[in-house]
């Protein structure tokens, strides 16, 4: 085991007892809603995993380590900090070396879940292939990371702000399977459908737990996304939902908003349209996505 | 060795007795001919293997398993079947744990060839860029295979409907040799010329196999194109396949028809259009392939 | 270790002291500058490197070997050789299987420096996104190279006749770190600015030595960009250099000039329309990036 990982206490009886374990990241806390809804809402998520069979492993960049699994106080304080820097794969060294508080995204907590053999990951929506890609260039190091790091990761598709299609191209490309949970449509995020098909339907953990068991064992390196889609109680309404992005993407173009500064722009002009609908949306797919993640997580310990 | 993998026979014999092999696709079986032309082509290339010198390893997914190697009656059955998925590495997986029939494109086969330790690979055209690729990101996951997994790939260039120009800038750009059998020039797959220049030319296998050996013992990840022309016998007319493939482009266009449909669409067209001499000379470059390519692995096997 | 790597006994010795030893490429000495102008400036960044406390280790490929430090007398049968062939990623096997005398880029030292065990590069530029690429996809193995070998690149910013911030976009999507040494922004070769910011700003070598030693510590592959702006008084006029680069652009594409045509072409022009001052300023930045990236390599020594 390298050093700079620490386990919290759970986690490590977790892997001693040979638990399975799931993992979580951390800019939904520091990134995704204000103190204290976004403690609560962590602490939620964690007990939904727990709830079904699995133990949660949230993950931050702490004082120079990288904490799987935060503990009460940790989560507390990481909760209401807010000079926490967003992790990517090309900022783990320079903010563990310079000990900063760091929030991890998709391609950092699987990077962190990785080192830490965990290899299931629950999450709200991946990055993807932003749109106008095509001559801007902007795409997520997510996408990297799920054709080359060995962790599965379940979402509610790519985020609604990106281009699906071409985030499904690149995908392709890189090898990397999309698996439709009881869906033969990527869902996108706030929706249950995109009008793209996913690479194949699973309507049970098992045969995704059995697929990701086959891949690995072979020396398939990569994760998968695992889309599941929005529960049909929480669906915003689509047309609604395009629209304000549609919007929201022309005002961010006419106000020359650029580059990182586009996500953050954009999530925010949504939650204003939608009377912040968007946010109780987002939590609702998380906490299904903690369902969903822990069943898989306990088939997968059982697969292998 | 992992499980998964079973070897027939000859194959098995072949590495006990340290003989050079060559791997062969499966996707031309199930998806390139109708029955039994498929078969009896299949039979006829691997026959050349053999009289060149090196032992064929025809490659599909049967049964959960990876097949290195098709006895008789796998062979018969596989050319028969109509279930047949087309596996790229996103798939291999998914089809093993639920049991598919998997016929195996280029970037799959090289994943096999390399799980079993076979380092020459003989086949028709590689995937590439596709034209208009710019805006729509549709790129071959065999690029990407050949930038990482340690195996040659004998073929006539990328297939036409490419953009042959887009293709050698991505090779280029991850560092993937194009080395040009008796050619300065890159084959257009039908034809012997693109007017692309490859990155080296051979005169003889000796030198190929040289260029592999040093490559992969300094730890070099990743294959190499070695393009050999279609024989000038069996050449189309250049003028007439390049019309009849901007036309069959336009008629793509304008019927909407996007993604994976493409390619089939195309090669249906060209072999319409061409009153089946495409299929033919598809045929006969194949075939000069694998004379080249067992010739190519014999010098390898001599080289190491 | 393995064979075709041949060392110096300058940096044999350095290694058995266990001494912090520094790449440096050789497309500069022969495709930069005229002889005897090349091999003196070679010879005085070597010096530079010694007097700040590391060993040089020039790198080529010389008569099917790796040279791992060059001799005196090497480096001045190099320096003279007009039919030096430039060496990426695809071309090693191929040139070292057939005896040719190879000049390594930015990709091919940062590789052979990996197999020598070196961590730390200091060259001028590296390569990048293309002007252009967006329809060309001519994007430098350069960085395919920093995506994923583990050496860090010393360099005055990406070369000016680059599109700078899709290089920027290409590293972030493949967790490259860019790292500003005593500088906020990405500095653009022959000038301090570029417009774009870097990732993280270092003021001294300590802190990026302990980045980097932490990065390759968890397995985090790949390397780094450490910009280090040319100094202000080598600093050409940003206005002036602008100006011609965007002519000799413009002249490029009326003469069709493209590929790998277009950079030696735009060298040259910069050359002629600066009077020669582009080779000044070149020459000064890469001795300022010496001296810097001995220190890097001598804290990163202390920092293991
Ligand atoms: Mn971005
Ligand atoms: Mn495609
Ligand atoms: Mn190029």
């Amino acid at each position: 085991m390298k050093s700079y990982i620490v386990f919290s206490e759970e986690v490590l009886n977790a892997k001693a007892a040979g638990q399975p374990i799931v993992a979580l990241e951390s800019t939904i806390i520091s990134h995704g809603m204000p103190y204290p809804q976004n403690v609560e809402t962590a602490r939620a998520v964690e007990q939904i995993i727990r709830d079904n069979g699995a133990v949660p492993a949230t993950i931050a960049l702490i004082d120079g380590q990288i904490k799987i699994g935060l503990s009460y106080d940790e989560l507390e304080m990481f909760g209401k900090s807010d000079n926490v820097a967003k992790v990517s794969r090309r900022d783990i060294g320079h903010l563990l070396a310079t000990k900063q508080l760091g929030a991890t995204t998709v391609a950092a907590t699987m990077i962190c879940a990785d080192l830490a053999e965990i290899r299931m990951f629950v999450t709200g929506g991946i990055g993807g292939v932003h749109r106008g890609a095509e001559t801007t260039m902007d795409i997520s190091a997510d996408l990297e990371e799920l054709a080359k790091t060995d962790v599965a990761v379940v979402c509610a598709g790519a985020k609604s702000i990106l281009d699906i299609g071409l985030t499904m191209e690149y995908l392709e490309t890189k090898g990397v399977p999309v698996i439709g949970y009881e869906t033969d449509e990527l869902p996108a995020f706030y929706t249950r459908k995109s009008g793209f098909p996913v690479n194949f339907r699973a309507d049970n953990p098992e045969v995704i737990a059995d697929t990701l068991a086959v891949k690995w064992h072979l020396g398939l390196a990569g994760g998968a996304v695992i889309a599941n889609p929005i529960p049909e109680a929480d669906e915003l309404d689509p047309e609604m939902i395009n629209k304000i992005i549609d919007e929201a993407l022309t005002e961010a173009k006419e106000k020359g908003i650029k580059g990182k500064d586009v996500t953050p722009f954009m999530l925010g002009k949504v939650k204003d349209l939608t009377d912040g609908k968007s946010l109780v949306a987002n939590i609702a797919l998380v906490k299904h996505n903690a369902v969903v993640g822990a069943k898989i997580a306990v088939a997968l310990s059982n697969a292998r």
